[in-house]
């Protein structure tokens, strides 16, 4: 495989990542696309950590209206950069984001933003089931907690499949933006209504 | 001025009100078009009235993203059937509410619905700033409601002058609505996001 113009610039439409990136992992991989792509994707997301402790003060408010009227989202999606903030793959992101919102049907961004009187009564109902399951007090606990834990993944947007491609999750998705974009990206706030429910 | 074809199409338009009524109400006014549109104002909102108890269970979500990206608003319009959730003239008020949500930024639909805390940390603020004032101790809990009426009706968005008609609120544009569709029509439910706010 080669490392021509045409490889180079099929991997940066792939990551995002700038030329010389992209020029020297392609050369690291003997121009195998898709192990650059990982080799950046690994490289590109330790980046991404690091910029996960800048402000965002930033942003763009993504919206979607369902065909049919019935369901509308409007999402915060916050960037450090009014630049970002403009920018077409970004204002894209947030509107992926708000149709993943419109069907997925989160209830909070995050683990720590569920509402503690909802994670209460999920709690008392799972270990009522566990009972019911005839299991012994002694596991019950444990299998609250593990129960709880898929509880949170299904209801938090950061943990759920994104569902135009349910390889990744939503985190993973701002991750792979951080790295392509170069900017810290979090999720502010979201917002869903939907007529009838 | 006369009753004829051209007058009675021009009340419809005016008020959204039925053929016949629109004829009869026409004669009785001599044909006068401003008079004609005050009455059937005054019967269409007596009708309102009695319409505003009817369930609301179909409806369709408003929704604005203001041009800049940084003020996104959905807002739940509802009524009584999908055939008015789908009238365009019902989706226009929607869409009109929500640009009136992104521009007049209200906290609650209506005064029941303000949280009880906000109240009360308004009212030890005005209580505060009359005492400050020097009014007398028996004349400041009036003031005090009084002003906290003031503050209602800016932070309610059914109290609000209508950004796009300020002679009118919320309240009154809804009436109207409610009279020229025939259906009872209620907010629902709305959120705003600001970037920055």
């Amino acid at each position: 495989m080669a490392v021509n113009m045409d490889s180079i610039k099929k991997l940066r439409a792939m990551t995002g990542a700038g030329m010389m990136d992209v020029k020297k992992t392609l050369e690291e991989t003997g121009g195998d696309l898709e192990k650059a792509a990982e080799l950046l994707r690994e490289r590109g997301i330790a980046k991404a950590a690091k910029k996960a402790d800048r402000e965002v003060s930033e942003g763009f408010v993504g919206s979607y209206l369902h065909h049919n009227g019935k369901i509308g989202v409007i999402v915060e999606l916050n960037c450090e950069t009014d630049f970002v903030a403009r920018n077409d793959a970004f204002r894209d992101l947030a509107r992926n984001i708000a149709i993943h919102i419109a069907m997925a049907n989160p209830q909070a961004v995050s683990r720590d933003q569920v509402d503690e009187n909802i994670v209460e009564a999920e709690r008392v109902s799972l270990r009522k089931e566990a009972l019911d399951e005839g299991k012994p007090e002694h596991i019950v606990d444990k299998m609250v907690e593990g129960r709880l834990g898929k509880f949170f993944s299904e209801i938090c947007l950061m943990e759920q499949p994104y569902v135009k491609d349910d390889k990744k999750t939503i985190e993973q998705l701002l991750k792979e933006s951080i790295a392509s974009i170069g900017e810290n990206i979090q999720v502010g706030a979201f917002h869903r209504i939907a007529i009838g429910e």
